[in-house]
């Protein structure tokens, strides 16, 4: 199995996170990559023509993405409980992964917009509505700490990327203080050892 | 069942032709909805905290977002077989999805960029990114037009939706003329009852 793998793509974190909760790391080839949204990477899209990562190759050579597709995929490779197979539970699971993949999807319009677009381009209003997005998620979440007493699943994996991303490129939101029932709850999810460990991967 | 709803919004679209196929479409109420990237619908936060559409309320009072997740919802709800409960189809139907998705995600991003950021902010470099995104996953299906001889799955489905969007918003990139054997692979799916009724919906 092959991966197309960026080390700071939230969405490629998942999919570690994902095989390293599976024990399926070490299965896993990682391929370079340079996935950007403006000078696309020819390579990638020879397997995914969206041109993006995570890409993902299974031992059949069949390309799979995204990092939903790519999560479920390793969790039903390794057997895993990381989706109940049907049910509320598995419709909250899933909720709460849109919930992390829309914050994280505002997180990074917003650094294109602050980083890649050249700086007289840039408009300040939908960078204020991105982090707005940001910001009542996570109230949302500091408003219902209870989602994650719930067993480890999909939805608390994506969140804990979303929050680990949050802390690597918008130390300046605080969230911790800001949302100390978010922190407090979201703890035990990012101190777990597939989110440490694969902090530190190839790349 | 409830829907916050749009009727130019291809990921409600996506709801609607899955609820039109399984038969349900008579049980969803509509709720007007004004989604917008910089000026936020706070009607639509209070069920969804990242304020999009489409997001979907359950029988049971039970917020679901996004449209992949309502999707397979209404699938299991209705007994549907618009999606195959494991193995090699269940991955290729996903990853179908995710490149309609991928396609719908980037027609969106340059709408926003010529048609809601102030004109003197505007990259064509970013709009040029998201239409050559778009143009590689066209030529792919052009490549590829045996993906539309399986059953109906969500996959088609969505790429149904994203072929639609790019008629609405996107009639230059005349991608019929550019890609005309999947535009003879995919007519099926554009002709499909579904599709057709689900055009002249409310609103």
């Amino acid at each position: 199995m092959q991966i197309f793998f960026s080390p700071t793509s939230p969405y490629v974190r998942k999919c570690l996170v994902t095989a390293y909760e599976l024990g399926l790391i070490d299965l896993i080839e990682f391929l370079p990559a340079n996935a950007h949204p403006v000078n696309r990477d020819a390579h990638i899209i020879a397997s995914n023509p969206l041109g993006k990562v995570p890409t993902f190759v299974t031992d059949d050579g069949a390309a799979l993405y995204d990092s939903r597709v790519i999560c479920e995929y390793l969790n039903a490779l390794g057997h895993g409980s990381l989706l109940a197979a049907e049910g509320a539970a598995r419709w909250e699971a899933l909720t709460l992964q849109s919930l992390g993949d829309g914050i994280l999807d505002a997180a990074l319009l917003a650094r294109y917009e602050n980083h890649v677009r050249p700086e007289a381009l840039r408009w300040p209003e939908w960078v204020n509505g991105k982090l707005d997005a940001i910001r009542t998620s996570l109230h949302y979440l500091d408003q219902h700490p209870e989602v994650f007493e719930a067993e480890f699943h999909l939805g608390l994996l994506t969140i804990g990327c979303a929050l680990w991303y949050l802390d690597l490129r918008y130390p300046e939101l605080a969230w911790r203080e800001a949302y100390p029932r978010l922190a407090k709850a979201a703890e035990p999810v990012l101190q777990r050892d597939s989110m440490k460990q694969s902090w530190s991967m190839p790349g």
